[in-house]
């Protein structure tokens, strides 16, 4: 097949440390040919093919972004809870309250189908504007059968119009619904009965958020192993607002990710290095829930894989770029360069079970993003982390 | 004079309390018709004018903002250090190491006007595509007569290439050079006797590092006085790695501002709110540089004005979004919305003497800035700063 584009940079990140140097599979001044959806070509720039499309940027090229982890189905805003916090009411607080979470619901609940995909087909579209081609979008907001199916049909529509590859998330478990607040047991059933069933054709994963204020350890167990039963994949909350054991026991569940993991304890990790489970690193919600970090250097000697992503929703983390996130990721929470941008490529394919993204080969979808630098930067790894602005200039996608 | 252009918005913030709501002087559902480089008419969308032009945007509009604080100016990179911070490495020993500062100074002086020029054309405009219409460009890196002034030069051409105001400020005390490091009395003499002499006519204002490993309060008062009687403005960067007593120094001499000031004590706030002297807060330094932040209550208290700028610089802050410090300011250093709106606008206009800009009046200049949101997005102050991707998305601006 002849390539319809080729695209020429001073750095091509392969993310394979089999196609190039180190963890990142660098190649200097390389070109990368497209068609039929596929990469054709990889190699030196001075011997690349011809094609009708050829384009010479200054910047990097690495696999389309994967964004692992978004809550980007909703209706309303929380702008004005934003201001709450800002004066010092804590989250728990709002929470309590019936804000938070509880009043996205309200909203979303209220919403056609048309409108969701609507609102979030607008914010897959940045994310793709920023770099991401493969995005997993989680329910939760719904908290009811037909509303938490209605968000996952959303989340799939939405992609097809933005452009990007979605993968759906199941997450009634994302916090008891008000009218269950005197009565877990009854919401946990209906999750398992009603919800459950009516989601599970529309989703790959299954989650829930295991922590204080919201599902326990035994809870989530329970909801996890039944959407597992049902042939999702497992995913968790873990460990964000308080220390429960919820990352050891998804773990043990085979859980392809843990998220968050502000407060894992040597035991949680361990576990998840056993079986394993990938970390997910959320640094937007870290920094606006002025939160302390993950134990990055305990997770990286055990061995657990990191992704970062932006866990873009309207609430903790209102933060529409994954690349930010990669900064945010290495100057707050301390990731290597290589790990953040792993983080935001193949590691974050890993979790979604979409081995084929997040990194580019000869054969493999021709999912390409590249960013270009300002004059004067180094065409490298560090350049692309270091400016919070990397995002903010020229960002090419060609999606398969 | 006919209008040229009206653009309609559902939230149009003039920030004079005198034409509409509160601190930002907000007006609902408006318009705002531009002609002849000014702003010839505000008021009801109902009520505008026609125009050959007419944007109707879902955004908010707000004047042209003002950076009132970068170093834009430079050649080279710090992408290395940036890796070795990760690592650990603290700022103080890299800068004794002859890292730092002093690594773009060796490649600062090395380019010459032209290559400075086209390296902070292409930064400028990347700050007015985020919405900036008036930058202060600080030298500094070039630490000798020539090359001081060749920076000035070059920042006020970058500015025109860039379609960006530019006000400049000489900063030959930015660091000790190499070739002073045994003598330190002597490199105060060169700036006084030879950089202060050839650099004044391209600078609107005069700035000093006062901190532990750069200038002594005496050196640095000695330096900003000259920059006073050469008709300059004055500007201090004080209290940031130490205290010094940097800002109350300042104050005295009447600068504008105090920038940074994580450390400043309650009597430099109080010399700064009685000589009028404007707090600068650079939340990308203090994110960088993994700091706390400054005294932000005791300075509201005091009625100290508080202006937010990026520092843009390879260094320290490399963060190429003004809208993006906003939302950092609110998040990591509390400022109000109210607060870190007026500090990107109004405050920050005041910080550079340019009375007209940073708010919109009729009869003022054409500098205006529409931030669009994202669909569902209500059109208030708190969406706008809540998300730290609210820049990402389409912003426009025109500027007289």
């Amino acid at each position: 097949m002849d390539p319809e584009r080729v695209v020429h940079v001073p750095l091509l990140l392969t993310m394979d440390p089999a196609l190039g140097d180190g963890a990142l599979g660098a190649v200097r001044d390389a070109a990368i040919a497209l068609g039929g959806g596929q990469v054709l070509w990889m190699g030196p720039g001075r011997e690349a093919p011809s094609a009708p499309e050829v384009h010479h940027l200054h910047g990097v090229a690495l696999p389309g972004l994967v964004d692992c982890h978004t809550h980007t189905v909703w209706a309303g805003s929380r702008a004005d809870e934003f201001l709450r916090r800002l004066d010092g009411v804590p989250y728990t607080q709002i929470l309590e309250e019936g804000g938070g979470i509880l009043s996205t619901v309200g909203a979303t609940v209220a919403a056609s189908e048309d409108e969701l995909v609507s609102l979030a087909a607008a914010r897959l579209a940045r994310l793709r504007a920023r770099g991401v081609t493969t995005v997993e979008v989680k329910s939760g907001y719904g908290l009811q059968a037909d509303a938490e199916a209605r968000m996952l049909r959303a989340a799939r529509r939405a992609g097809q119009q933005a452009g990007v590859r979605v993968v759906t998330t199941f997450l009634g478990a994302h916090a008891v619904p008000a009218r269950h607040r005197g009565d877990r047991a009854a919401y946990v059933r209906e999750l398992l009965e009603e919800q459950l069933p009516l989601c599970a054709p529309h989703a790959d994963f299954i989650d829930a958020y295991v922590d204080r204020g919201a599902f326990t350890v035994d809870e989530g167990e329970r909801i996890l192993a039944a959407g597992k039963a049902a042939g999702l994949g497992v995913r968790v909350h873990a460990e964000q607002v308080a220390f429960t054991g919820a990352a050891a026991m998804a773990a043990r569940l085979g859980a392809r990710s843990a998220d968050h993991l502000e407060r894992v304890d040597a035991a949680g990790i361990e576990a998840m290095a056993t079986h394993g489970t990938i970390g997910v690193m959320l640094p937007g919600a870290m920094l606006y829930l002025r939160d302390d970090p993950p134990p990055v250097e305990a997770l990286r000697e055990a061995g657990v894989p990191l992704a970062v992503a932006t866990d873009w929703n309207p609430g903790s983390s209102p933060v529409a770029c994954l690349l930010s996130c990669a900064t945010l990721a290495a100057v707050t929470m301390r990731l290597t360069v290589e790990e953040a941008l792993r983080g935001i490529t193949c590691v974050a394919a890993d979790v979604l079970d979409q081995p084929d993204r997040g990194r580019l080969r000869v054969g493999g979808p021709a999912d390409l993003t590249v960013v270009e630098l300002l004059p004067g930067e180094p065409a490298t790894p560090g350049a692309l982390v270091q400016h919070l602005g990397a995002a903010y200039g020229p960002v090419h996608t060609w999606v398969s």
